[in-house]
């Protein structure tokens, strides 16, 4: 887990990383992010105004609902610090997205997808200038959207999910498999020119573009912003998923593809806003100018 | 196209049906729709407040963007009427969708998805308490989502179109080809028990449940609305449909399937809530109590 201290101007005063001690149990991971905090708080140089939080799962405001990774169920939001501040929770992937819409990639616009590519695949719909959670908190699992309908089973049980295709997990478990060989990973296969690396990350290409044409003719997104580490592959992933979604979006115009602009900070950053939300400055964010990637790239 | 007389209680005083005059070009159509509506307007007792459209294409509240169908670019609202009240546009699906949402099967409901079937598909994302447009007017193509990705080739060009197996249209057409007979409508072929039938019925259910179940991954709905002519065929669309959906989401619960309570005049309601908010009465809508079906009879 990262964690760290922001200013009211946006500065990152500290950032630090720690294990999440998931195997221990739920009670230990709440009670590790709250020693965590404490000693994050006692880092600074004053007395911090709020806290955020990115987690996983099902998630309000005020509670962890669910996470089956780590066992939560219905965790208050004051469970997770000592401290007599205000707390506020959101969900990981959208809170990265809206870290991405008032401070990256997306700043300044109010409808696009955030689609960060990494171990897993989630997405966050920004949706008049708000990620949106759904009618239930579970939007925004485009990776278990089933692209080809007869595929492979994915580890959740489904039928040709995005994610067990696509997610740089299974780039490099595909090629794994294929080829014999163990422990290769995604970077490798992308960068590759093995016929069995060409064929594994040609699928990856093909179900990305398929996801994202349907993502498109559903919510006519400005743009996509693709993040995660599968995105560091640069021209090697953006320049085939385009062409593909191009060809696929026959009678409209594909969004651009461009990349996250705050890397693995997007989730820190997000939970910052959210932080200040919760000490009563919901307008910081807007005016601040963080330490970001220089402009996309690729677009 | 439809029109129609709503007075502010919501008691549709007048309906009536006409020819749309496509054929004798853009203009043509424009004006006939502005002799409907001084026509509408003079059979009521009093002078009307407001107008209403539902119209297809690209569309804001104040003009016509683009038809395709209709060879219509950029028209202005005030065009469609030489009467001296104020006009609003609305796109057809969300009309109807804004409609449901207001008066009929979603009443009550902030987030879910309106979709009717008929010659063609196309669907309301109805989020928070909105039809949502998209960055420019162009979300809710459902229809063209790519459902079989190495599918049939679509009227629009593109390959594997949800809309290309399970329209009223494709499935009256897709049967008659495969049988080698003429002009089979498809409530024909749902109620048929030839082996033809049941196959073409089944590429249209199964086409349907992964557009459904791809929808809410995204999208989270909490219910989905099925409208349309097809949807006429009740449990023939409603059972295998929801059986198919839930098989396809192992770990999440699917949305109840329900039936549209608006049936055809969903549009002309919808456009009826669109006058009255552009004559300046926005609140007028969930106190009506229209002539709907009664409850829903499947769900």
């Amino acid at each position: 887990m990262k964690g760290g201290l922001v200013n009211e101007s946006g500065a990152v005063l500290l950032s630090e990383r720690r294990p999440t001690p998931r195997a221990e149990g739920p009670e230990a991971v709440v009670a590790a992010i709250s020693d965590f905090i404490s000693h994050l708080a006692d880092s600074g140089d004053g007395a911090p105004a709020g806290v955020g939080l990115a987690v996983p799962g099902l998630v309000t405001e005020t509670a962890a609902v669910y996470a089956a990774n780590l066992g939560w169920d219905h965790v208050p939001a004051s469970d997770f610090t000592t401290l007599d501040i205000p707390v506020m929770l959101g969900h990981d992937v959208r809170t990265g997205g809206m870290a991405e819409s008032i401070l990256g990639a997306g700043k300044g616009l109010t409808d696009f997808l955030f689609l960060p590519i990494g171990t897993g695949i989630a997405g966050a719909s920004i949706i008049n200038g708000e990620a949106y959670g759904g009618s239930s908190g579970w939007a925004g699992e485009i990776g278990h959207t089933p692209v080809f309908p007869d595929g492979e089973q994915c580890v959740c049980g489904q039928l040709g999910c995005l994610e067990t295709y696509a997610s740089a997990a299974s780039v490099g478990r595909r090629y794994s498999q294929r080829a014999g060989v163990e422990g290769v990973k995604a970077e490798e296969v992308v960068s590759s020119d093995d016929p069995i690396a060409i064929e594994v990350w040609d699928e990856a290409v093909e179900a990305l573009s398929l996801a994202l044409a349907t993502y498109t003719l559903l919510l006519d997104p400005s743009v996509i912003v693709l993040g995660g580490g599968l995105a560091e592959a640069g021209p090697a992933l953006f320049d085939p998923v385009r062409t593909r979604l191009v060809k696929r979006l026959v009678w409209r115009d594909a969004p651009p593809l461009i990349p996250a602009a705050l890397g693995v900070d997007a989730g820190m950053l997000g939970a910052a806003l959210l932080g200040w939300r919760a000490a009563g400055r919901p307008e910081l964010g807007p005016g601040w100018t963080v330490d970001v990637r220089s402009a996309p790239v690729v677009s």
